[in-house]
C-alpha cells in the first residue's frame, strides 16, 4: 500500500504514505470487487497497466497487472527506489510496447494457451514456463512490427523473457473470468473465489452471490524454503492467485507439472495424488485442460462446498511463501489448504439462505 | 537426391538428376560419416545452410541442417517447386538472419535447453515444442538487433515458430557431437551410432570404430496413421533422427513427454514403460538429463550391446513414418526398434576383434 501511494505521487516517502493509508482517506478494496486479481499482496493503483481477459461466452472481463518478477518486488511489500523505477518503467515503455503488439496481434486465445502448457510442464500458478514462452511465441512478431524503438522492444522482450511468472498474471485473471458468470446461479454449492491477504483466507459461494465472503485465519505454508529462511520467517498464505486452483489448474493440476515438486517440496507420486484427490471434491472435468499423467483426464473442476464437508477433503494450493516482514521477497514456495471453517460457514449460510 | 541435385544446379529436372545420380559421378555417403546428421531422408547438399554443434568438452562438431517443417518437404522426398523455392528462401532470407543473431547471441548451451525441455514435456525427438520455444526465447532479442530488414526478421521468426520440429535439427546434432567421442575407446561394447535409410538399420561400436557398421533390414514402424493413410503406405524406419535415443534422450525420455503417446499411440503408462525399459540395457544415468516422471530419475544413457543381448530389451525409437512413395511427406509417427541382427552381428565382431 505504501509503495502503491507513493508510485502514484500520493506520498512522497513512506511516513507520509502510512499517514495517508490510516487517515481515511484512501479507500482499500479486495481487487475480487473489481473485477481484478493480484498475486501475493496483490497491490493495484490507478495507473498500473493491466492485462485484460475476457470470458468470450458471458462477455465479462478480468484485470490482472504485469508480473513485476522475483526477488524485491511491490507484491512482496518491497518499495524502494528500486522497485518504484522498475514500475514507473513497466507503466512508461514496457507498456506502450505490449499495448501495440496486443493491438497488432489481435486477441490471444488464453484457454489454447493453458491447454498447451498443461501438456507442458506447467500448471499455470508457480509453474509457468511453457506458458510465458507460449505468450512470448504469440507476441514476438508484433513487438517487432510496433513502432516503438529497437531498444525499447528488446527491453521489453528481455524483461517478460526474464520472468517465467509472467503467465501467472494471465492464468489468474483468465481463471477469474471463468470463474465470475457463475454467481448468482441458484442453489449453486460451488466456489467461485477463493483469495487470501496474509491474514484471513476468504471465500466466495456462487448462489450466495458476490457481496458474501467466509472468511477464516489464513494457514501457514508447509513446503521449501530457500537458503536462509525458515518457517519463522513465513508470512501467513497470501494472495488471490489460488483463482487459479478455484477454476482446477494449478494446484489442482500438479500431475501436469511434475518439475513443480522440486519447487514446492514432496515426490512426483505427491503432485499426482493431489491431484488425484481433487476429484472427490469437484463436479466437473475439465474439457480443454487435460493431465497428460492421468491419461489425459481432464482438470478436476468446481469445488462444491457439499462435497469438502462430506469428505474432508479441502482444496490443495501450491503457492509462493512471502517474508512477514515487507520487502524481502519471497522465501519459499509449498502447499497450502483453505481453513476448514470458510466451508463451515459457508456451507451452514447455504442452509440458512435456502431453507424453506 | 533429385531434389538435392535441383537444388544445386547440377540438373534441371528429375530426369536429368536420376541419369546424373545413376551415372557414378556424384559421390553419395552417409551424414554421419562427415560429422552431420538428417532426419528422414536426410539430405545434405553443399549450399544448404547448417546448425552447428560443439561438444565443449571433446572440441568435436556435428552439423544438421535447418528444418523444413512438415508437409510437403525434402526429407520426406518431394522436391516440386514449392520445396525448391521454400529451400532457397531458407538459404538466402532464413539462414542470414540466424547467423548474424547466432552471431551476436554467441553459443547457446544445448545441453541446458535439453534438460530444461525434459522437465516441460518435450523428449527432443517426435516432440519439440519446449525446445523450440526455449530456442526462440534464447535468440529473439539478438534476431531483433540484426541488420535485416523488419520484414526479413519477421519472416525468419515466423518460420522457425511455425514449426515445432525446429529443435530437433538442433537435439540431433547435440546428441552426434556427445557421442562422437566414444569411437575409439579400448573394448567399449556402447552403441555409438543408430541410424536408418528406409532400407536398412546401421549401428557402430564405440571400440570398433567409425567406419565398421553393422546393418540388417529396418522394420516397419507401428504406429498412429494421419487420417486416410495405413500401414500399406508406410516406408520402413528411416533417417538418422534416433542418435537422439542413441544418447538416452527421444524414445528413452519418452516418460518426461506424456503427451506424445498422444501421436505415436499407446498411453502414458507404456511411454513410462518404455524408459523404465530401457535402463536394463544401458550403463549410467543422465546427470543433466533427468525424468519427472521417474521422480528426476537420471535418463538412461549408454546403450550397451552386452546388455541388449543378456535381456533381449532391444532400444525403443519413436519416429515419425514417412509415405513409401517420394513426396507425399509424414504419414504417422509410431515405436519401432533396431534389428536384432545388428547387435549379434556386432558383439561378433567384439569378441572377434577382441579374442585373444
Amino acid at each position: 500500500m505504501i509503495g502503491g501511494l507513493i508510485y502514484e505521487g500520493l506520498a512522497k516517502d513512506a511516513a507520509e504514505a502510512e499517514k495517508l493509508a490510516e487517515g481515511g482517506e484512501i479507500t482499500f478494496d479486495s481487487c475480487h470487487m473489481h473485477d481484478a486479481v493480484g498475486p501475493m499482496a496483490g497491490v493495484v493503483t490507478a495507473s498500473m497497466p493491466v492485462w485484460i481477459l475476457e470470458n468470450k461466452t458471458f462477455g465479462n472481463r478480468a484485470y490482472c497487472t504485469i508480473n513485476e518478477g522475483l526477488g524485491k518486488v511491490l507484491r512482496f511489500g518491497a518499495y524502494d527506489d528500486e522497485v518504484l523505477k522498475r514500475l514507473r518503467w513497466m507503466e512508461q515503455e514496457l507498456y506502450p510496447v505490449l499495448e501495440e503488439a496486443v493491438a497488432i496481434k489481435g486477441e490471444i486465445d488464453v484457454k489454447v494457451l493453458i491447454a498447451k502448457l498443461l501438456q507442458m510442464g506447467d500448471e499455470a500458478h508457480n509453474r509457468n514456463e511453457a506458458g510465458t514462452s507460449l505468450l512470448l511465441r504469440e507476441l514476438v512478431p508484433a513487438i517487432m512490427s510496433c513502432s516503438k524503438t529497437q531498444e525499447q522492444k528488446i527491453a521489453a522482450f528481455n524483461f517478460v523473457n526474464g520472468n517465467n511468472h509472467t503467465f501467472l498474471n494471465l492464468s489468474m485473471p483468465a481463471m477469474k473470468c471463468t470463474l465470475d458468470p457463475i454467481f448468482d446461479i441458484p442453489y449453486c454449492t460451488l466456489v467461485a473465489t477463493m483469495c487470501r491477504n496474509g491474514t484471513d483466507f476468504g471465500i466466495r459461494i456462487a448462489g450466495l452471490g458476490k457481496n458474501r465472503w467466509f472468511t477464516a485465519e489464513a494457514e501457514m505454508v508447509k513446503g521449501l524454503y530457500f537458503p536462509g529462511y525458515g518457517e519463522e520467517d513465513a508470512a501467513r498464505d497470501l494472495g488471490d492467485s489460488c483463482i487459479t486452483e478455484t477454476a482446477g489448474i494449478g494446484g489442482f493440476c500438479m500431475a501436469a507439472a511434475p518439475a513443480i515438486v522440486q519447487f514446492v517440496g514432496g515426490q512426483v507420486s505427491d503432485a499426482i495424488n493431489y491431484s488425484t484427490r481433487m476429484y472427490e471434491i469437484t463436479v466437473g472435468e475439465g474439457r480443454a485442460y487435460k493431465i497428460p499423467a492421468l491419461d489425459f483426464r481432464g482438470s478436476p473442476t468446481g469445488i462444491d462446498i457439499r462435497k469438502v464437508m462430506e469428505t474432508g477433503i479441502r482444496p490443495v494450493i501450491n503457492t509462493g511463501i512471502a517474508h512477514k516482514n515487507p520487502g524481502v521477497g519471497q522465501v519459499g514456495a509449498g502447499i497450502v489448504n483453505p481453513p476448514e471453517d470458510c466451508f463451515k460457514q459457508a456451507i451452514a449460510a447455504c442452509a440458512e439462505a435456502w431453507s424453506n
